[in-house]
């Protein structure tokens, strides 16, 4: 394994630019492979670092100013993601203030494929007294203190963007985040692996949200969702609205407001992996999320199928709690605590399928999945999940 | 035309800096002309990017890290300007939160010539509900993702910048804003041509409103505005108090509380042009702001003749609205809508007058303006401008 | 004295690195000293600039980007300073939002052996209406427009760093802070004097404190805090519990409560210079503050001697006011005014002390002091101190 350090604040190193490709990356396999690593200027994207990987299949461009989240990811002609109304970005959190906007400012710098809701709480913004709790939390705008870039010279050739965010402050948060992105040459997939640490010394608490965000030509009128449902709440009346068809999309539709179902899924056993997916119309092009439910058991559903100027965009969203209030999150058990010295993992592996074969084969994986039971599906919100108005 | 692109966020370019004067910029008519880029560091001021212009006459400094305002110009000795207390500027964005002071957190970064008000909202901050909508919105504050120099070889010789400010994300504002700030060589005026763009596929309400503030030497005890004035209203009763001495401008007076005047302006023509004018005791040095009334309907005159470290100046302020706020201004029919694919221009050419002679013959043009119909001055605050109490 | 000019913002002026040491600093008395400046990259620090002096016995840094605040500093082997769960600083004032939290984001970027508080507020967050008023101000997020290196070629050969920071802006702060901090070659003491100069053209308050912090090895389980104590004052009923030790510090004790202590302390005589200390147990390592109670008439002791990793400090806190909500402190005389073109000089030196005989002597100066009259402790929370529950 080789590393690249990028980025290490505590130990006074920056990388400003960095470029391996082919041949330095070392071995064979990596041809038609490349990790690039540059600062990005002007606009409010000034002063933001962006890590660029290339695995000859698969490219995606990770923002280290912004948590780590990744911004874009494209597979061959076939781009992954959304277009964001917030066109100048990536954003540099020093130009969004969370509070904005009765605490929904987040939206200001909302435009990746991915972007992690948390540590401190996450969903709706709420208010504590005086203390106003912003929308999705802050860590996709803490920029990442360690930056590195790992190659594996043995098979298969691992390629890893490793980062870590520090959520941590006197009388406050108190988590370190070690993500590492990664994936192998020629692959499909990519992979999100976050290890978050108690940086105190006594429990913490923190809540964590994987919004992974899908555009066309994933999402398009007559796409899918698909996904082995246990359980189905949808969030509100407005969810409520769509529910006959929630796994069926519209066209963009100028000024549609959004739609958001909670999940319970199925996977192989209680502990096992599940899978979620996305797929076009035609069934030939989609992209999924593979994850332990153990570690994210709640899964999101957002459907914005507004103008495509507007942010024509679904959310898949596998999380260890919905994105409610975290007072209501809290009092039903699903609020994270990190004991002293405490960690906890969270994978999700992207898939990324471009033949109507592929997209077969995790149909079929999930129709297994779901043959385990049949989905109940609440015709309303409901207790515990969402609340009943 | 030739093309010089300093900032163009989205195509990964952006030019640190930038120098072209006398022959290099191509014609003869050129002589004594130049434009530059820099940035600047230090203080509050790190990492903004500074376009200066001199057209052998007037010079002048536009910041596009905050919405591509004017900072100071000047001409010959004169400054055009003001000295602000905040005396560290111009100030970057990353060193402003807008909420900051129950939301008037603008005027920490409050040190231009020209600062634009909106686009979301202008005028005093509010409340509806949770939401605290920031003095002045937040176009000043937001860094251009696209930043151009045109120099036109063939007469008369333009020199244009160019700028783009995006103030637009999911579930809110959606409006670029590309302002083409121009001049000739040897001219005393410049030309501020900004066109609104909606970029949603809805329709998009915004408010523009431009503060143009100026101090000595133009501002000075006896100064005077003059303006064709159909329709005169106090702001407040504090405005009141000055009411009768409205156009005339007392010395630097410590702890002067502000005063505020709301105008509709005479024009050639329902839809032609009108100018509003500050021009010294001596009547040999004026300012004079040109624009069609059918772009900015409202003008607003703003009168701090605080002490001189306290920031004596006065506001010449063309708007499409008046700085109430924004709910206030809305349901007089006074916030714009564009349109889907719809755009708004407003354009305000600012002159700068050096001889009594010139400054008697905007005084002579604007008493012709005012010959139409006589100044009708309401004693008070007065619906439909301004909240009678 | 030779002067090195690192940042001038109005003069576009600004060094990315400098470094003077041995020889170059001219003098043999130099021997062993340096004096350097560098601008940090990464994580929440990017952007920081960082000057550090060493003078051959003690060595700090300061961070301009940060008020001109002192980050850390060592004599020897012993570090001076704490460990702050906010791991990744010095965190660049872009990235704290001292409103967050209810308006205690100032603790995001809170990391320093000197923080300062001020200069509209200081204190407990507190809200006027609408206005929220954060913890302890703004001074400390307000990079320097002006830093500059003074060596002087004649004995003692003193070191100085400059520097500017403005807190001003219009209709409101109006004060300019021009910091020395200073130090002399092979000296154990270094000096902290700021100069507070009203900019505006009226009268103007303003409010500043000493937020020393000080961890191991100076702080530790049998640790004392010794000052001439002419009046004790508990902050509130969690400080009344420690009352009979206030004096005496316990071992890292995790989710350990804050204690703070208000006093007047003894002088020489009522304008001159008082002396407080914190010392090891063993009583071989301490640090003192030496300042003249003219300047600084309020002492506050800070005790948080909660676990290792949440931020195990103490914090010796000289102030023109203890840290209540301003507006209690206003009402009880504790706001300085500073008049039109008025100054406030505020001098402090930190004092480390490496033996048990440099221990011994400073304690026997305290016992001087003390001797002038014994220590009145209050009970509990007492006016016009604190607020009386």
């Amino acid at each position: 394994m080789r590393t690249f350090v990028l980025t290490d604040a505590s130990n006074d190193s920056w990388v400003e630019s960095f470029k391996l490709e082919g041949e330095p990356l070392g071995a064979e396999a990596f041809h038609g492979c490349s990790v690039s690593k540059r600062r990005l200027h002007g606009g409010r994207r000034e002063g933001v670092d962006l890590v660029e990987v290339d695995n000859g299949a698969v490219a995606f461009a990770i923002v280290p100013t912004r948590g780590m989240n990744i911004w874009k990811a494209s597979a061959g002609a076939d781009r992954v993601g959304w277009d964001s109304p917030a066109t100048d970005g990536p954003v540099n959190p020093a130009y969004v203030n969370l509070l904005n906007l009765g605490g929904i400012g987040w939206l200001e710098g909302f435009d990746e494929l991915l972007a992690r809701c948390g540590l401190m709480n996450n969903g709706a913004p709420y208010r504590d007294g005086d203390v106003l709790h912003p929308l999705h939390g802050r860590i996709s705008n803490i920029p990442a203190s360690y930056v590195a870039v790992h190659v594996d010279e043995k098979p298969p050739h691992e390629i890893v963007v490793e980062g870590r965010v520090e959520e941590s402050f006197l009388f406050g948060a108190g988590v370190r985040m070690t993500t590492r992105i990664s994936t192998v040459p020629g692959s499909n997939r990519l992979t999100v692996r976050d290890e978050f640490e108690n940086l105190k010394d006594q429990p913490v608490e923190m809540q964590i949200l994987y919004h992974w965000n899908f555009g066309p030509p994933h999402l398009e009128e007559g796409a899918r969702f698909v996904a082995p449902v246990k359980t189905l709440i949808p969030r509100d009346p407005r969810a409520v609205e769509g529910l006959a068809a929630y796994d069926v999309y519209g066209p963009p539709e100028p000024g549609f407001a959004e739609q958001a179902y909670f999940f319970e899924l199925h996977a192989d056993d209680p502990d096992g992996r599940t899978v979620a997916m996305l797929r076009n119309k035609a069934g030939d092009k989609a992209v999924a999320l593979r994850y332990p439910l153990a570690q994210l058991p709640c899964f999101t559903l957002w459907k914005n199928t507004a103008g495509l100027r507007e942010g024509y965009a679904t959310g898949l969203e596998p999380g260890a709690n919905y994105p409610n209030p975290r007072p209501f999150e809290k009092a039903r058990g699903r609020v994270l605590t990190l004991p002293v010295d405490g960690r906890h993992v969270a994978e999700t592996v992207l898939e990324i399928l471009q033949s109507s074969d592929a997209v077969a084969e995790v149909e079929t994986e999930i129709r297994r999945l779901q043959a385990t039971a049949a989905a109940v599906v609440h015709p309303s919100p409901k207790e515990p999940f969402a609340a009943e108005s």
